[in-house]
Order: C-alpha cells, then sequence, then structure tokens
C-alpha cells in the first residue's frame, strides 16, 4: 500500500511511545506481532498498510523527548531493554515529525486559530513524506466531561464560536478532531474524552467523506467483561451484581481517580455492562489511584449470579496487565484498518471496529465474539 | 408436543435428582427456568417438548428413595426447601418408574441379558405413559477408562461377546447405550465415561436411525475456559500456561480425585483447551476431593500469556458454583432438544448440541460463542 | 457466676438476633460453640459467667418480633433451620424483654428524658431477673459521624444540654451509652458509632466505677489485615499499596455504603492499617452494597510489596463470610469478659479486649496474634 | 565482629546467586537490606556480623559463571540491572571462591574421599580470608527422598560405609553437611533435602560443638499459612479444608513436580499445616511445574472455613512472588544469626531460628508471629 501516516494526539504519552517503540521494532524485525490482531490469519488477504508502509507524527503539549519516555517504559517493564536499543536511532527520526499540541491553558488566541495551526501540521507531514492519506488518532490523558452547548449541534455555528477571542467553545479532543477533519484526515477516539461525538463534527466528517471510529480502547477489565458476559446470558443464567475495582498506578490512575475526569470512562464502561445483560444489574465500579503499580493495571471483578432452582453461585476474576502494552498494538491496528477503510472510500462511523472499543460508535454489539466476527466481515469487504 | 420420555441412568444421583425435582417445580409454575438454555428467547419457535410433555424414568444401581436424595440435596442448599415442599408428591410418582440399573459387579447373567432386561424397561415405560419417543441420558458417576477391545469394532462380534457367559465386554455405560438403543431411544451422554462412543454402537444407532450427543456436560471450568479461549486468539496473545485446579466435594469429588477415575474427565477437559489455543501451551489440571465443601465445586485457574513486545500478564478465575444446579437443566434441555431433533427426523451425532459439552461429538469447534450460533441455527431448521 | 444481663442496643437486628438465638442454642446444647473465642482451652480456668448465667434484653427502635427476624436469618443461610426450631419457645421468652428504642426522630422530649427511660429500662430488667449486673453491647446500625460540640467535654455541661427541650446533643449510641452508665452498667461499642467516645461520658464511667469497651467489632477484612500486616513487617518487606473493596448485601451495606454513614467505618478500618504499616501506604479502600449478596460479605484486598533489591510482588485475598455469623459469636465473648472484668472491679476501657475490634479502646497494638496474647494474660488475672 | 564466611552448596543456583549479588550490593550500598530480617530494628544490638565481614565462597556441581547466572537473573527481573552493574567486579572476587561439588553420578572415589575434599575446600577458604568461622548452608536443588540406613544411627558405622568403593550411603545433601561438621562449621539447611537430619551427623555436630539448623527456608505459601491458620485458631474456628496449588517456573518447578523429588517438600510443607491447624483437615496440595512463569511462583490457596451456627466461609489468596528473592535475603539473615549462635557457643539445633523455616528443627512451633517473638528474645541473648 502507499505510505500513510498515524498522527497521534497525546504522542509522547505511554500508548503512544509503545506504539510508535513497537512499531519500529516490528518494522526492523526484531519482535514478532503479538497482541496485534490485525496481522492474525484472518486478516492475510485485507490490504492493509504494512508495517513499512506507515510514518508516525503527532501532537503533544508536553516536550519529553521520545526516547526518553523510551526509557522509562524500558525501566517499567513494558519495553524490552534489547527492543529500546534496536530502535533508538529511529526514534528521533519520529522526533523530528512530533509538534506542540494544544491546551487552553497554554494558548493565547482563538480555538478556531489553534485549530488551523494544528491541521497545517498534519499537512506538512503529509507532504513532508508523501503520504496517501493520515489516520489521526487520540491517546491523550482522558478529559474531564465537557458540557454540551449549542454551537456543537452546528457547524457554522461551532465555528464562529472557535473564532470568538478567550471562547473555549471544544474541549483539546474535540480541537483535534476538527483539526483532523480540516486536513482530510480519518479520526480515530481511543480515549473516551469527546473527541469527534459532537454532531457539528460528524457533519464535518461527512462533508469531508472521512470515516472515523472510537471510542475508548476496549483494553482490560471491560475486554474480560465483554468477553464473560455473553456466556452468563446463553447460558440462562441471572446476574445479580457485577462489580469491579481497577487499581492504576502512572498518570492515567491519577488522571482517572479524579472523579470529575473518570465520570466519562466510567460512564463508558458501564454502558457496555449495561446492554450486554439488560440494565438491571448492581454494578459499583471503582477506579484507584496506586502510584507504586507504575504502568501495571489490575482488576478485580466479582459477579454474583443465580441459577437453576435460584442456585447462588459466583465467579471472580483478576487482571493483572500493563495498560500500555494492551492498548499500543491497537492502536496500530486500528491506523491499518481505519487507512484501509479510508482507502477504500468508507465514510461516517465504522461500526465494525466495535471490537476494539468500550463504547463503540455506530453500533450497540458488545459481545466480542460477535464483534470479531463481524471484524472479519468487514474486512473481508475492503 | 406428544408425550416424551427422559429416560435417566444414575436417575438417584445428584445431578438426576435435581433436574427431577425442578422439572416438577417448572411443570408446576413454581419457579423460573433460570439457567434453562431451551427457553430463551431464541428457542421460541423451536417446536421443543414442553414442560408438561415430559415424563421421568429411569434405572439407578442404588435404591435410596429419590425424596431421600432430594431432603440431602436441601439441606446442600441445592434445592430450596419451598421447592421440595411442593413437588414432593409428584416425586413419588417419579419414583415409581425408576428400575434397578445393571452393575457388573451385581449381575449374575451375561450382559447381553442385563440389556435385556434394561430395554424392556425402558419399552414398559414407554407404553405405560403412551410416549412418542423415549430420550436416554446417562448422569450416572463416572466411569474407570474402560480398554477398547476388538469386538468393539463390529456390531455382530459384540453382540456374541455380550452373549458369553462371565465376560464383561462393556462398561455399564455402554451396556446402557446399548439398551437404549435396542429399545429405539436417542442417547445423550453428559459424562465422561464411553457410552455410545464404540464403532459398534454408533453401526446400531444409525441401524435404528436414532440421533444421539455428547459428551461431558460443559458446566463450570471448562464452561469459563471455552468462552475465555477465544479472547486470547482473537486479540493476538499468546497464551503461555494455562493452570488449573478443582475442588470438588460429594460422591463427585470421590470418584474424580481418584486418578483411574479422574483420567477420561481430565482427557475430556484437555482436549477442549488444547483445541482452542492450539495444543502446545503448559497446563497442569487437578481435582481434589475436598469432601467438606458438599456440593460445591470450586475451580481456580490461572492463564498466563504474553502481549505486546513480550509482556507478561496474567489472568486468573475462581468460579464457584454448585454442580447438580449447574447440570441439571442442561438436562433438561438435552432431553427437549434431542426429542425435537428425533422427531425430525436426524440421525447421528447431533455435533449441533456441542454447546452443552466438554467435548462435542462429531464436531471440533469449543468456542462457546460459536457453539451457541451453530446451537441456534440448527435449531431453527427442526 | 451469678446470673448476667446481655442488654443489646439494636437487640432485633441481624447481628443481635444471631446472638440471642446462638446463645440459646448452646444453652440448650444443639450446637457447639464454634465462632467463640472464650470458650478456648486458654480460658477454661477464668470465672465467666456460663451461658446459662446469661439473660437477654435491649432496646431497639423497630418492633418486628424477634422470630420473624431469625426466620428470615434462616433463610439467609446465618442460623440452620433444625435451630431455629430447637430455640423457638425460648425466643418468644427473651421478646418479653425488649423493649423501643431511643431515635430524636421519633422521640418527642428532651434527650434527658430518653435517656432516663432508657436507664429505667435496663434496671427493671436487672431486677425482674436478680441479675448481678448487665453488660450493655451496642450493635445498632452505624450512624452517620456526629460533629464535636463543647457540651462533650464536660459532664455537667452535658447534662445540661440534654435537659433543653429540641437539642440533640448526642447521637442515639451516646445516649444509650449514657443510659448504660446511669444504670451502672458496663458498656461495649461493637460499631464505630460515637458510643461512649465522648470525654464527659468517660468521665461519667469512671464516677460510677465500670468498665468499658470497644469500638467496631473486627469481624472480617480488618480481621485479615491485623493478621497479615505484621507478616510483612516481621520479615523486612516494604508495602506499597494495600487495595480494599467490600461487598455488602443486607442493610449494612446500604447504610455503609452512603458516605456519610461510611465515614467512622472507613476511618476505623484505616487506622489500624497505618499503625501496623507505619502509615506512608496507599490505602484505597470501598465499601460497595450489593442486596443481592443478603447478608454475605466478600472482601477483596491487593497488597504491594517490594522485597529483595527491589522486587516487586504481591498477595491478594477474598474474604466471603456471613457477616452476622462472624459478629454474633464476639457478642456472647464480650458479654461474658466484660462482666467477669466488671464483676473483678476493673474500670476504665479494657485496651485487653483490643483482639476484638478494629479501633481498641486504651491500645495501639492492632497485631492480632500480640492481642491475643494480651488477651489470655489479661483473662487470666480476673 | 570478625571476618566470617558464609559457604553455600548450590552456590550458582539461582538463591545463591541472589544472594552473592544482593549481599555484594548491600556492602557497597546501593540498595537498602529490604526482605532482611536481621537488620530490623529490634535486632539492632545484637552482635551479628556486618555486610562488610561476610565472605563468600562455595561448592557446586555446575560451573556456569557467576556472573552469567546474575544476567540471567537480571533478565527475569530478579536482580536491577543498576545493581548487577554495581557489583560486577566483585563477582568475579566470589568467583575465585567456588570449588566443584559432589554428585555421585560424577564422582569415581568413595563418599569418604569426596568429603575429604569438601572439607579442605572449606579449610582452605578459611585460611585464606582468615575467617573466625565459617556458615554451611544448603541451598542446591531438593533431592528425591532418601532412604534410611541403618548406618545412620552410629558415626562409625556410618564413615565406615563412606569408605567402601561403590556404595552411596548418603545423599550429596548430607555429605555436604558431613564436610562441613568435619571443618568444624556450623550447617544450614536451607531446603527439605536430608543434609544433617541423620542421627550420626547429629552426633558429629555434637562432639564438634558447633551449632546447626534447618529445614526448608519458609519463604511463600507456608509463610502466609503460618500467619494465616493461628487467625482460625484464635477465633474459634474450625478449618474444614485447605487446599494449596503451585504454580513454579525455573528449574525448582521441574525437580519439584517430579513427584519423587516433591516427597519431601510436600511432606515439609503439610507437617506444618496439621501441627498448626490440629492434624484432621484434609490438605490437598500440589506443585506444578509451570516453566513460562520463569522465577516467579504463584501459590494459590483455598480454606474452607465454619463458624458460628455451622455457617460455612471461605478465604482465598493468592501469592505472587519471586523464588529467589524471596529466599535469599533469609540466607543471609541465618548466616549472620547462626554465626553469632556458633560465636556464643552455643551448639545443637537452634530451635529459635523456626522462624526462618516450614520445618523447623527442635522446635513444634509454626506460628509466624510466635516464631518471630521467640527469636527476637533468644537474638537478644547473644
Amino acid at each position: 500500500m502507499a505510505p500513510t501516516g498515524l498522527w497521534l494526539i497525546g504522542a509522547r504519552g505511554s500508548v503512544a511511545t509503545t506504539a510508535i517503540t513497537g512499531l519500529l521494532a516490528l518494522r526492523s524485525g526484531v519482535v514478532p506481532p503479538v497482541g496485534c490482531v490485525s496481522t492474525l490469519q484472518e486478516f492475510a488477504d485485507v490490504p492493509l498498510p504494512e508495517w513499512e508502509d506507515l510514518r508516525v507524527g503527532g501532537h503533544d503539549i508536553v516536550d519529553t523527548p521520545l526516547e526518553k519516555r523510551a526509557e522509562l517504559l524500558a525501566e517499567a517493564g513494558v519495553v524490552p531493554h534489547r527492543v529500546l536499543d534496536a530502535v533508538r536511532s529511529s526514534l528521533s527520526e519520529v522526533e523530528s515529525d512530533l509538534r506542540p499540541g494544544y491546551h487552553p491553558a497554554t494558548h493565547a488566541g482563538t480555538q478556531a486559530e489553534a485549530a488551523r495551526n494544528l491541521t497545517a501540521d498534519i499537512t506538512e507531514f503529509a507532504r513532508r513524506h508523501d503520504l496517501a492519506r493520515v489516520v489521526v488518532i487520540n491517546v491523550s490523558s482522558t478529559e474531564p466531561v465537557f458540557p454540551a452547548l449549542s454551537e456543537h449541534d452546528n457547524l457554522g455555528a461551532l465555528e464562529a464560536a472557535m473564532a470568538v477571542p478567550g471562547r473555549t467553545v471544544l474541549p483539546p479532543s474535540s480541537v483535534a478532531a476538527y483539526a483532523a477533519l480540516r486536513a482530510g484526515c480519518s479520526f480515530v477516539d481511543f480515549t473516551p474524552s469527546t473527541g469527534i461525538r459532537i454532531p457539528a463534527l460528524r457533519t464535518l466528517a461527512d462533508r469531508q467523506r472521512v470515516p472515523y471510529a472510537g471510542a475508548d480502547g476496549k483494553t482490560g477489565e471491560t475486554l474480560v467483561r465483554s468477553t464473560l458476559a455473553p456466556m452468563f446470558t446463553t447460558r440462562g443464567f441471572t446476574v445479580r451484581s457485577w462489580s469491579g475495582t481497577n487499581l492504576l498506578g502512572g498518570g492515567d490512575g491519577m488522571t482517572l481517580a479524579d472523579a470529575e475526569h473518570a465520570g466519562s470512562k466510567l460512564a463508558s464502561k458501564g454502558r457496555g455492562l449495561a446492554t450486554l445483560l439488560g440494565g438491571d444489574v448492581t454494578a459499583p465500579l471503582h477506579i484507584d489511584n496506586v502510584p507504586d503499580l507504575g504502568e501495571q493495571k489490575i482488576a478485580w471483578d466479582h459477579v454474583s449470579f443465580e441459577g437453576f432452582l435460584g442456585a447462588r453461585m459466583s465467579l471472580q476474576f483478576t487482571w493483572t496487565g500493563y495498560d500500555s502494552s494492551l492498548a499500543a498494538p491497537l492502536v496500530l491496528d486500528l491506523a491499518r484498518f481505519t487507512a484501509a477503510a479510508h482507502a477504500a472510500g468508507r465514510t461516517g462511523p465504522l461500526a465494525s471496529l466495535g471490537f476494539f472499543f468500550k463504547d463503540p460508535m455506530g453500533s450497540d454489539e458488545h459481545r466480542l465474539a460477535h464483534q470479531f466476527s463481524e471484524l472479519v466481515e468487514w474486512a473481508g469487504t475492503l
């Protein structure tokens, strides 16, 4: 396939750094694509961009060098030292394609100006590398819930409001989505932040004839939940309660244990379970910040269910994973699938990518096995 | 549907007693069909026998009254006291349809004579209740592994050997299967015992034009495994080890912790995992007899898997259930589905019933979600 | 020993009903004293009141008959049906010794009047049964945190304030403690409610020359924590985080998942861990209301610790118990030990009863093994 | 204190390499003594050899360089890379004090000759470094159970048999113990192998007036068990079953999953639990070899217990640790305590070191808290 761009919002974060490091390692052949979905046999005939075809750039509001970030991830057990050594020089090439991101706290001008700058960064990146197209993926920290405004319903009104000095009419994730669409790029929400989920932005995406996908990568507890819940329903059991606790270290833990930021995440996690089980299940859910865990995340779920003649039984599980190790390969998968969809002329929400998301846009299907079947079938049509 | 018989081998055991008590309770409307698969919306249009249409009889080598067994299960928390009170009188009606089972240790004559007696019991049961057909289901204790004999390959040779005084050419489960087939009945192996899985018996089944199904009800740990394993494969993870421990009380624990009896059970459990994951996974598995657990069974599994860039992660789960509560509704489901298949003229192994079994006859599909889809599709053709 | 009274605040609650039912069952010999501490060999020579010597009465603000409450506990699996049958008639005798409790929402007069009524109830109970002494134990629902008032520091000021119409200067648990002390009784705080922990009440206790003890029965997660924490410290490990989640059904779950009521409980649970480990440990803790669990409570704890050369290791545990089954025998133990202490002339906080409490009055010792040693030694001096 | 030797049997194994690397790191101050017991405040005044005072040598039957072994442990996450870098040069100094160990499969001469060589190695080591004394600690792989022979009961008979060409009258661990005693050294059994637990060797130890200790370091599951079991007994609960599963990687897993080798280990683990709980508890226990876990060991225990009025409750825990990280600091602690005991003229089994062992010689005390108290008290007398 033609050279394809992957532009990451939050390009210096743990997920992005792991994705970039991993892509370079895959390209140089020092690791097999374990944890990647798009390399499974089922997709062997789909015209996806190869690892060699992908160029990475991105925005971030911090400026820690990518190499430094990769070193920290090596300390944390996410990136093997030998992998880091193998890709160190390539990392600095990617470094040269990173640009300062937008945040209202540090940007003096209007949101319209900010968006123009972001669009220009992406456009230049595409020109510089002669890219056929660019997929923009948001992997930055989860934002606090942003209120719905009337300007969100109409593209003209939105753009007018963005041009008013001092107005913050969009959260950063939506400014990024707007800028991506203006650059003619497809957009993927890997976080629960607002991003493209604003009517006016969907209008713009349709006008630009680009596809988009999201939201919130399904990487741990929810992955297991969407696998297990159908077992209870197809076996005729009645789930009485499904309680969950998440222990997160790193910046993610700090962000998400903050109740305001957690709002969108918890809502996103809860929606799936309600759909899978029918909605009237007691389902307390917590996210705790446990800094000493570092990149690890640990989830404990306790499911209490009722069987024949009212027998009370339970299933509990503990999931121990590395957040960035779980998310990064999906980012690469999404870049490949979304690029292929764009190349094939698909537009609007890519509902068939629901397999990758906690809260799939355009789909009410949360059962993992069904999502995978749908993904395979859809990919076969590209 | 016309009156249909359910003939249970091991009719006084915990699973059978729970199934019988439960059927009577369902029939009288004192409980909803929680834990039953055949009552799900997906099967609403399938011509299955109703609870009212089912008559139950069976063989057992012990003679403890059914009511006494049901009382023990009430003590053990499997059958609520109010349910027992509601069905007590109906239990004694079923009692009158139970007959002494066959066991080589207590039977003086040839296996041919034994089989003739068993067949006669079933035939009379069908005549007495004017049944359209009878489904025979083996829910007796798991047998030790029985050696393969050359007589097993040919029906004539087998029947000749069965007529030789003093020869034990078949294990009791296979004598039961033979007798069922001779009575023109369909047969279901709910245990890992040999049962119908002998070439000569399959020949007989074909000749009698009856369907059969098995083997080994998928009620706990394996149910969860067949749900979770596809998550790992579709997400591209490499499972490195899948370790399991089962704690069982009751007679089941005593039987299965005995290495010889456990042989068939462990083999049956292991086959599925190997198929699901690809066969080269370290998978130690134990069954321990822990009498104080009573009817409860507890399974702990630890899955160690590898993700992106070699990251090592794990999932562990603990399943706490009541063995008989899990198995009994499936016995009723199998009676309904098998009767409907027989009525529809199906013969041979019912591969589409694989959803119910650890070691499905006629199928290599172990992924629970796929098994359910196949069941739904197949049932729609009845 | 002479007849001794046990007066329960919250006498119709689950803990009290289980304690009363259990005491009657122990007295009639239908059960062994499993779960009781005071019957261990270590206390064989301590002059404790025998089961036969104990008379029970109490206050409660609801009026559900004790027998009805016991039936519900039998349904919930806490009291065996055969035990209930054995003690049913004795329950109605206890019923006649229960009196309406105090709650500001239903009491029209002053708190001074309310206390006088409560005192009179206890005094009459003692006279009616010719009791040598009465131990009053608070097992009612946990209260919201009550603010500290200046009147709490001085007995005269407190009593003056209690006599002012319309003033609620004490929470119900402290009115109960006041009334108990005025009746010359020892007092035990089995909950984290304020109770006797007000300077003026301690002054009164000293003046009345009675002992008291508390607070907050150590029945589940904290019991395990106070057992395990010393393992980490004596082995030289550094605990980095200790995360906990509690799933509670029943009324307890509803009360404690309410943030305001949970305040005192979480504080009480947290203090012990900080003392045991040194105070700078990340220790998120949740209590969730999961009604379908009924009387069960389930706690999951995850301990992350550091060992030699910085190795990161973990211990996680799941505790599944019946709240009332765990608490009730301790209530009987506390009645026996406190009565013996009173008989032996002990006054002030009984620090040596710290074994029984999450937040022991008069002691900073939280290590379970040390608490037991201290209990044994102290009991030997009675 | 005067320079003291630590001579390790199995000096190139994981435990020994971690202990050596860790000692060098402690000596150079690059790590704090986390996971060490002897550095706790409680032992501040005990005359123990300092890290600077310890010299290490040892025997091993393999000849992989220590540095190579340390590198493997760094890969496995047991030794941080920065620690390895800090001690690399010192490792080669220790390397020069390692000597070939004894194994009957590779040794041509009599066991008497083998022992003489081993003794000479230790004696020269002591002379070379001018050591006041040497503690010999066996940390080699667990041996198969060795049969009791009549020669084991008498030192003269034993030595005569050892001198007979071709006879293998002692397992390697006991040859090592014999050699150590002949060199006038104290001896510590850190494994469940026979070692010094032969009457004739105890006679020799008494004659040499040296102390000894063992057996089988208490590093994981048993550590937790000896902590938790007293909780059940002091709370009056009846433990009904205590089931355990151990998943081990590395060489340890391979050795111990072999039934013959596991014999001594399982016996050693089981004895403690029986003593702690009273002996009639169902306690199935497994050790599985799960190579992909590498240095990690994972134990899952399920405790089923009975409380008040027969209520059935449970506690389950999962312990995830690094075997060598857990064992190595105890080896250093034992070197320090045993050297101090030797210096203080103690002889015979050091029962007060039971805190460190699954199967303490000279003591029936298995309760961890009591063992720690005894250790503190005893150390105060040195």
